[in-house]
């Protein structure tokens, strides 16, 4: 028996799609919300997730989750499937409750630590969901009904059978880093705003940060700074960055990734002296 | 005589410019909001309507304002008039109460089924208005002060004389959707963030949606598919959009818009056989 | 003395950044604030300011901040010099209360009229923090909590010592507008969306607006307009600003700082009889 949600505050309902800011479909995603759940907290991860980048997506989500009240509920709606037979799906765990389709979203979500799931259904109640559902719109036919009746207490299993083997980003992709102690080479896996680049790497692989070097192209990085401010303006350094202890490698106010010419998947050296 | 409004839940205040993100201009209108009805949930339609691109607002309206609770009040602010004898507007219907200037922002909403208007003013009273109002910025100084004081349950009547004869886009726009039922061309009325067309034509213009034929310059769609998922990756296909049963052409994962080489106002072929 | 702050409202948050929309980092800091104070009202002022431009932040702050209610907290975190010795500080006024790095951020708005600083602390007290705190996050870890517990009424005094000297824009910038009552020439401090230019020179500098003449390299302008009604639709005019009184050139329904080819910085001819 799975105790129904209480909450004390009012209900978060986080939202992130690849739908940009142009149009009114993030618009009409929050107006069907509100006229489920007239007291939920509204918040917007990102809208500029590049069209179909599940991989992005997963990531910032990543990123962001685990300092959020344990209540929230994130809708995630990044989904080149819609209309196909993917499933649609609602996740509960005890750092969130994540509601979207069964691509891959979560997978790095649910594989960190110290994220279990509780329950997970497929949501095919129609009760719950616009009286007509839309072949190609299921951010707000769907996904953004079934958050708001969450936040109304309504308990996963009214949406939907159980869920098992839901999808996973496939190997070869960050959801699943390699677990070798020694890597010679480590992944790109997101490269933020600034031109930050965020390794695969973690500090959890080093034995030792002191003993570590990079190589990217011509660039070799011989130690972790600590900080930006340890380097000269326009100087390359890498560190152990604010997401989760990933390694970052950054120029100090400027753009790693424009200057290295890198991208997302793009492999670097890592040598450790242990 | 017209009922005040009674709020059950916490009043709605959408936003809408062609501010963008970069400036303070939405943010002192969110501050003279909260100022004067410090319990409004705040939403964002968008902020990325091009520069007085009034057609594109009134779309992006059109498509989100039917999933919204009825008392919301929908501020709409791109103003190419503004300082001009252009009217600034309120209109009452039952479908959400439309804040701002009277340059046809409202007509697609208010020609939609199955809007009303129940009444419609013209804000000339200063005493819901800020003090000092400028030349060039009605938004901050007349749109969002009225927005909010509407939130806040004063009747429309307050603010100024009963409107008629509202400003309305002009024949040739999509404001006037054909009502042959045979056309033979469809304007393209809306590209959205993926690229996807968006036209004149609906479904309801279709007697039969199998037997349908699309041109655009050399590509010819010979009927509508369900979902994106019905063809390859890649592949174009035109289906019933979920923006109001309009027909609308992409490419699955990729960009009609692009590839095609179309832009709003441009014409695509339709024949039908009945 | 001071007496705690008391709401009587919900406690009002506002956040600007240079974090882009693409990551989880804004994400990550509404988390951190919902988790520490879930009736913070969180509005958003920008997220688009260039990276590390500290001279548009604190002018994006110093164009909103006064619509705001006198109880609102603004995160503002651009911070190129995170990790450094920077101070963290939070600065209470009577209209607003300030977070963010000691760059100066608030110069502008706590040189305008009629700020007047209450309390300004150096943010020490690690209870208030996150307990794990970044050396490159500190929106996330340091200023958003700060905020936050200020939002739930912890008063000033209890984050750190008293701070004084804060840093200010240094001289040649707008944060210092010359008082000459002739100025010759004036800075362009601020380029907006619509590609209008905001000049330092505000109308108190004027003895007569009808006695103006501007010049930018061939183009010249012989008077102010009220407003852009006032010009043909492509014209060049100037005109007292929206933005605290400061005198604005546009072209009507154009982009004025592409067709000048002007950027913030470069000096505009100004005469002046009198």
């Amino acid at each position: 028996m799975i105790a129904p949600l209480q909450y004390t505050t009012p209900p978060v309902i986080s939202l992130m799609t690849d739908f940009g800011q142009k149009d009114g479909y993030v618009g009409a995603m929050q107006g069907v919300i509100l006229n489920i759940c007239p007291t939920a907290t509204l918040i917007h991860l990102s809208h500029d997730i590049p069209p179909q980048d599940i991989r992005r997506a997963a990531f910032v989500l990543y990123q962001a989750f685990s300092y959020y009240p344990a209540h929230t509920i994130h809708c995630v709606v990044v989904d080149p499937g819609v209309g196909s037979n993917r499933r649609a799906i609602a996740v509960r765990t005890n750092h969130g409750i994540f509601v979207g389709p069964d691509n891959g979203l979560f997978s790095l979500v649910l594989a960190a630590e110290p994220v279990n799931v509780i329950e997970a259904v497929t949501l095919t109640n129609p009760d719950y969901q616009l009286p007509s559902v839309s072949a190609t719109f299921h951010g707000r036919d769907i996904f953004a009904p079934v958050a708001a009746h969450i936040a109304n207490g309504i308990p996963l299993s009214k949406f939907g059978p159980r869920a098992i083997n839901l999808v996973r980003l496939d190997s070869g992709s960050h959801s699943q880093p390699r677990s070798a102690m020694h890597p010679r080479t480590s992944r790109i896996i997101h490269i933020d705003h600034f031109g930050n680049l965020i390794l695969e790497l973690t500090a959890h692989d080093l034995d030792d940060p002191e003993q570590v070097t990079l190589t990217i192209g011509d660039y070799v990085i011989t130690s972790l700074s600590a900080t930006f401010a340890d380097v000269e303006v326009g100087d390359l350094l890498a560190y152990i960055g604010s997401s989760r202890d990933h390694i970052e490698i950054a120029i100090r106010n400027g753009n790693a990734a424009q200057k290295l010419g890198v991208q997302v998947g793009d492999e670097i050296g890592v040598d450790m002296v242990s």
